[in-house]
């Protein structure tokens, strides 16, 4: 290939595939676990993905026959609904999309239909955004431990970077003022326009939710600094903890009654239906910006990325549906409160505590106890081990940038109740080796110890009627190893 | 708003809406003609969708019920379908699409479904050839009349110019090496990296199709030039023309089985099947290279434009169908064909010429005879006037970057039979009262004359005699309105 043939962008690895957190994903693509067919190969659970509740989506769907454009009783929308490609979207989705958001939200946020800008998934979201906020070269901090594909989402095609806030187990990974401050300065010395702070609430990877406090002094902050705050808030229908609720940023700029303390135009949300709903595949993200202009600008960006008419008819009747959603929503949540305790139980059983968490689709796994040397590297043996001999496909801390190594991503939601269970089996087995890997490995060490101690005694004989002659050979009476004969 | 808050992408105009061919949608937007309801509304000619046959394909889904997961029989694939996300597709869609595609290219190209990238639309198609072959500031030679929207897809995120390459009236807009050669000479003269040519074939406005010639004459300068070439296709399945082929570009390079002619890293081809079938809302967008870096970049770029799994579960056993495809091409082919010379016979019953085309769904008229003045502002003013007291929105040559003032682009198969005799019906009043305005005009310049004369020969009194006195006045008896009276 010639130089200069293709673009910098394409010849550039700002995609950021090479991380190891899709190398994963390559191991399991090419060996999947299959319960009959492939009882030995990876299971995915790097994917964080929600298979809980297709059931009752398709309980509804074969109750609404006329939702869809593809059935005798719906097909004679067809036509109407294949041609429609104004980038305002289906009335009737947008308005549907806001009742939903605001449901989720616990209806403390009023979210308007003339504000719901589509875009392809969270992925197209971010990058939407990113367009509209930042120039090339611009940056926005990020706490960490953060999502790896937004190296792709946000930066690679807009040019933007993103400068790590970097939080720390201590204090449960909560990002601190002081952390923002230094970081923010730092950029500055070094000449970089810092144009925002990027947040993703619930937290991916760490399932935990910002309270209320924290949002409002995130939102105090980005407003002193005159940057935009933009929140992802694509996991906020995973919450599952008892009693938990979630808090969107939305709801702290809106209870600002006298409209003075927040400058709205700085304040922008991606969400989706891809978690909270598990339907990935049907790509609907939206941008939420209570800045007019990103509005106006994101909107003519979503041509790029616009969902599906036939997905927006579907769901227009499936989200507007109240006493679906909320049945739906209850059911989420305890299926995933149901899936946490078991896997998170069956972890604690082989001694493997996760971050205390109540949102989201993984835990984040604490194995800094097996790691043979606190480093990046110790980290990725491990991991590289729980890929080939465990198979287990889990994502390790330094993928989403985390600063302390032994921590793991491990997705529970992406599969049925038997899988979680090999899962957890082979973990179990794996713990189990590893203490009598362990177990084995002090024994030798003694045992080299004592034959050491043994062959300075020989070399100065002194008390030698103490030695004792086995079959096995020469042992001091002290040495454990007698009582194990 | 703060300067530099946002973007400067957010801030310019490369989103190009600002165009006329916009302004009339924005016209139709506000005044949609409806039969019954708003029969004085404006009918919009100025949108290339083809509504044609979604009878044909109503008939396939209601004897189709499992190709749909929303339907009783077909729900059971409802979980798989919602949650998959790979980029390479579902597996049958990208092989029905490939299998469809070659169909519509004669059989003469053989179109591997590992290669097929999606987008989309045809929009974000566009944008990532874009993204993966050229840097901002790069330039694309463009030959005119062209898609005005090329400045959004093309341009506005990547920062890469177009340079029109004027074509004129005089060969039926054909482009010529010459004016290939003299744009290109200038471009490197001014120190414009020329990163490639970007053609449409079957042409949007024109809708005329090159020949197996143009094409390869294209594809070798380019290749001389080491630049690329892309071709937006996007029209290949609107051929109507009795007898008439579609040849593509990559026909072209695969008949050169020796493989030392043209250089496969240098050809891209953009599809999809929002014209062939009607159906943009489904954002159904194709990259086609044969370029493996491209194939490979393209790919990791449609994450942000992937097609909704649902929209490519119905697809792929509709493309796959090969006695159905067959049957919807020639009926296709069939109706637009029909609609054409309903359409243009019209016209032609009122005078108005057409370029002759073979394809597309729209015609290029030609009305420079009824301009105040050959300029840009003589078709803008004509253009207003068919919008607003005609009320029809058709689209300017000028937003297509013609350079010859008089050419519109018309629209016909986006509506049924009634709206387009509704809008000859139109036409044919509105040609006929210029015609009257015409010779009022032409009348009162020559009563205007006549009376100068006589007002002449008044101050030079001479034949006194001859003049008649009637109770309108003193006329010549020459007048033409001695006879009128």
């Amino acid at each position: 290939m010639e130089m200069g043939l293709l673009s910098r962008i394409a010849t550039n690895d700002g995609h950021g595939e090479n991380s190891s957190y899709f190398d994963g994903w390559k191991a399991y693509d090419s060996d999947p676990y299959h319960p009959v067919d492939n009882p030995n190969g990876v299971i995915q659970m790097g994917l964080a993905e929600n298979q809980l509740c297709h059931d009752l989506m398709v309980e509804w769907i074969k109750e609404h026959p006329t939702a869809s454009i593809c059935t005798k009783e719906g097909a004679s929308q067809f036509k109407d609904v294949a041609i429609f490609q104004d980038y305002h979207g289906l009335p009737s989705f947008t308005k549907a999309v806001a009742q939903y958001m605001e449901k989720v939200r616990g209806g403390r946020v009023k979210v308007k239909p003339e504000r719901i800008v589509m875009s392809g998934g969270a992925t197209g979201a971010q990058e939407i955004i990113a367009f509209c906020l930042a120039d090339p070269g611009d940056a926005f901090l990020i706490p960490t431990p953060f999502y790896p594909a937004f190296a792709r989402d946000f930066c690679w095609r807009t040019g933007v970077k993103l400068i790590p806030v970097h939080c720390k187990s201590s204090n449960n990974f909560r990002i601190t003022r002081e952390a923002l401050e230094a970081e923010y300065k730092k950029a500055e010395k070094s000449n970089t326009r810092v144009k925002g702070l990027l947040i993703t609430n619930p937290s991916n990877p760490l399932g935990t939710m910002m309270d209320k406090n924290t949002l409002e002094e995130l939102l105090q902050w980005t407003n002193e600094k005159k940057i935009h705050l933009v929140c992802d808030e694509i996991f906020a229908g995973t919450v599952f903890g008892q009693g938990a609720e979630f808090t969107s940023v939305a709801q702290v700029l809106e209870e600002d009654t006298s409209k003075t303390k927040y400058d709205p135009n700085l304040l922008h949300i991606a969400c989706s239906l891809s978690k909270d709903l598990g339907m990935p595949g049907f790509r609907v993200g939206i941008v939420y910006s209570y800045n007019d202009n990103v509005v106006k600008c994101g909107r003519r960006m979503s041509s790029f990325g616009l969902v599906s008419t036939q997905t927006q008819h579907l769901l227009a009747p499936m989200l507007a549906d109240n006493n679906f959603t909320s049945k739906l929503m209850i059911e989420n949540s305890k299926r995933l409160h149901d899936r946490h305790e078991k896997f998170t139980s069956g972890l604690a059983d082989v001694g493997i505590k996760c971050l205390s968490s109540n949102a989201g689709l993984f835990c984040w796994m604490d194995l800094r106890r097996l790691l043979e040397s606190i480093s990046v590297e110790g980290e990725n043996k491990l991991w590289r081990i729980i890929i080939d001999e465990v198979k287990l496909n889990v994502s390790p801390g330094s993928s989403f940038h985390c600063t302390e190594p032994g921590w793991f991503r491990v997705c529970f939601a992406n599969m049925d109740s038997e899988t979680m269970e090999e899962a957890l089996g082979r973990i179990r087995r794996f713990v189990f080796r590893l203490g009598e890997e362990e177990e084995k490995k002090k024994k030798e060490k003694e045992k080299e110890k004592k034959k050491k101690k043994f062959e300075r005694m020989l070399s100065l004989p002194k008390r030698f009627d103490e030695m004792v002659f086995t079959p096995r050979g020469i042992l001091s009476p002290r040495s454990p190893l007698v009582k194990a004969t």
